[in-house]
């Protein structure tokens, strides 16, 4: 496989009206964490495969002992007016210039399915454990602020300072080439952990946007065991601030522990 | 070098239901230690080697001094009704776009030659120093489930968590996508050492499989040897374990020298 | 986007003369802020953005909210008789193949619009966090020296040590095989902060050469606030050389407290 | 520059069965300092130059502060019967894939010049401090032994045991794929320092393979110096073995000052 390898699971695929919504892994697993449940609750459907060399060279193992190549995947279902395309997958481009390659395709795709706009998700790390509800945008095209701002997003100015790296950002910086609105949707997030309750405020959010209703019990299991951990976390990391000053390297080492791998 | 050089070593190949091993540098280095002993008991002849700049650039030294540039080669031997190929090597690629472009190369000339089955061989690390018989099975396509658990290969929900990485795993995926039969059969390993025992373990397996028999006794010989040094790495970290609270950063530069580099 | 993508913003780019500046993310930041301060103060017209797949895959966000993909950029102004080309960006190449391929565009560029010479702006790492007043020079061709020895620009036999590292080393091997003159400019540096007294000091120079006046008052105050912060880390650092002896590896982690990442 | 750029310097190039001697920078740079030497005694003429996308985006100082893009560099003198071709450089490759691409071109312009057989030179990482007179090669082909062992050069089974790894060891490897004879000479080194030590005595092997006279004066000279530094890093190595057992940290870093960076 020299290049990448787009399976279209259908013929026709005829949707009204579609915008599509990006849940690829990142800070606190919130993009993926939202696409994922989005894509059960609303029985989307599996429409295309994508496999790359800029993948890592892995493959997952099923619950049948089957396995699968690591790829990207998108899905499609209805809700009311607006159709829904969702992107997910297991990981992001191994490289630069695979980030780029990608991500032409993934519009390419989008472009032919006639999307009008594109939603990318994820987190945005506070660098604290305790839990603050919040959401906060940055868009292509400044047109989008004002309608967005009803939804409860907030937008903070050159927020977040760092910028926005990986394909959650990439797609709107290329979308932009191709006059399609696109927008980045961030839910606050420790930047520590797997984050469901961050997951479940977005989702809050988006449902909002797209006028849809989701369950979001499952989401909320989750989040309620996760926060338990963070509890935990925070109580261990405010006991050690009390130490830092003496023992420094002790701090940095739990601070790693802290840390999820991406 | 620009691309992959395949050299042939015979004009024409003529196998009889072709099966084949895939035997390269992974966990353990069980896969390679098993292919070694094979080609060496089956007198397998040498066919196919692949050169690649996806490959480090370095050359072994032979015995008596002369070179070989690094590479992966193709055996072939006849064994009852189902003649075998073994794929083994120096190295595997060294970049995520090589793993790919190679895997396809390894299933074209199986293609080509009419192999009907593909097994790759590797390790599944237990983390444990102990030595534990067992070896766990993941396959492209379910059929082969209930056949293989005949042969006392475990099929466990989901194993390995992190999936498999390298060309073990991938050649499975990409095998499918030609509808053609793959699995991955790892010897349980420590994950720390090279572990002939472990490849002796799945030689057996594999000798049922094949239906051939191996003389395992120089495997065994090796594996004595190797169990010894990890008794005594599996002592020390026992009284390691035992000062494990105090004495946190101890722990963790013994683990660092219990790794092989693979 | 596989390919570099240059987006040309005027149709015809009619210059006098024109030299251009080269001002890109480096050793404090020198070059960058200089070129920036002239395209402010020259109110310079953007007239090229060149995006690449071999810049991070990054947005960054724009005080309203909107993004921009990390780019390269020029921006032409008129100055007296010679017209000035300022190239400048957010990143320079991730890949070592990216800075040549990108070299060499920016080179294509400069040649169509007729440019007789070009300095690339940079900083001299002194290793000493007490500022100096100074500017050392490279040249692709020795008939430069004598000219800009006049402006008070130093050269020093076979300095820097090192060799000069990215785009402001690598223009001037380029430019030598198209008999384009080339020029890099040092300003003395920390090499652990960024500069603005050392860009202020270069803008010196540069206007000098340029024959211009730049108004340098809000490069000076930014130069002020961070002349206080390298006080207080010099501060820092000579208590520290004190305890040097008893305590390396305390010196060692603060001087990686100093250093900032380009 | 997408493509590696050859410039030859002369147009005709007639040369007496002329081998190839590779120095280029590696383990105690004792290749690269042979050559060095061997073109300065010898007034060799360069006639090629390389510059390539595979190499880093540096330029060096000249003493008269011009700058010389980094490159690899082929000289030619006469001497007695066989004139001699000499490749030598900055930096050997940046990338896995550069290495083969550069080998290959390294090759193509040997064999257009009619070598008959190329000896790269490189340093045998002892790990001792203490100098050892002594000299190990390797062949791409058995029939070089013989004759090499009247110069005396050793050749040990199987050494150096992890293979040999950049250019010196590819260019054997891909030697063999042409037919023409290679051969890699390296000097007993310690594998910490820049060793002239070890490439006098290098030097005087291969002054009698290729029955020319070299003075080694200067070389020895700077041996001498270096001299004095090991044998005080000797010692200061001997003490911290001493308290070894109870500081091992301490030893770690120290060791790691005796490196330099290749």
């Amino acid at each position: 496989m020299k290049e990448n390898k787009v399976i279209r699971l259908k013929d026709d695929i005829k949707l009204n009206n579609p915008i599509m919504l990006v849940g690829l892994p990142g800070v606190g697993h919130v993009g993926k964490l939202v696409v994922e449940h989005l894509i059960e609750e609303l029985d989307a459907e599996k429409i295309i495969e994508i496999y790359s060399p800029h993948f890592p060279p892995q493959v997952l193992v099923n619950e049948d002992s089957t396995i699968k190549l690591v790829n990207n995947e998108i899905f499609a279902c209805k809700a009311n007016d607006t159709d829904i395309l969702i992107l997910t997958g297991d990981h992001q481009s191994s490289s630069t210039e695979g980030h780029y390659e990608l991500g032409e395709l993934y519009l390419d795709l989008a472009e032919e399915i006639g999307v009008s706009r594109i939603y990318t998700l994820g987190g945005f790390p506070t660098g604290q454990l305790t839990h603050t509800d919040g959401v906060i945008g940055a868009v292509n095209n400044h047109d989008m602020v004002e309608e967005m701002e009803q939804y409860g997003i907030e937008f903070k100015e050159s927020e977040p300072g760092g910028g926005i790296v990986g394909a959650s950002g990439l797609l709107l910086g290329l979308s932009q080439f191709r006059k399609l609105d696109a927008m980045c949707v961030m839910g606050f997030t420790s930047g520590y952990l797997v984050d469901p309750k961050s997951a479940q405020f977005l989702l809050g959010v988006l449902s909002k946007i797209l006028d849809i209703e989701i369950d979001v019990t499952p989401l909320e299991e989750r989040a309620k065991e996760m926060e338990k951990i963070a509890a935990q976390l925070a109580e261990m990391e405010q006991q050690q601030q009390g130490q830092q000053q003496q023992y420094l390297p002790d701090t940095v080492s739990s601070d790693e522990d802290l840390r999820y791998i991406g």
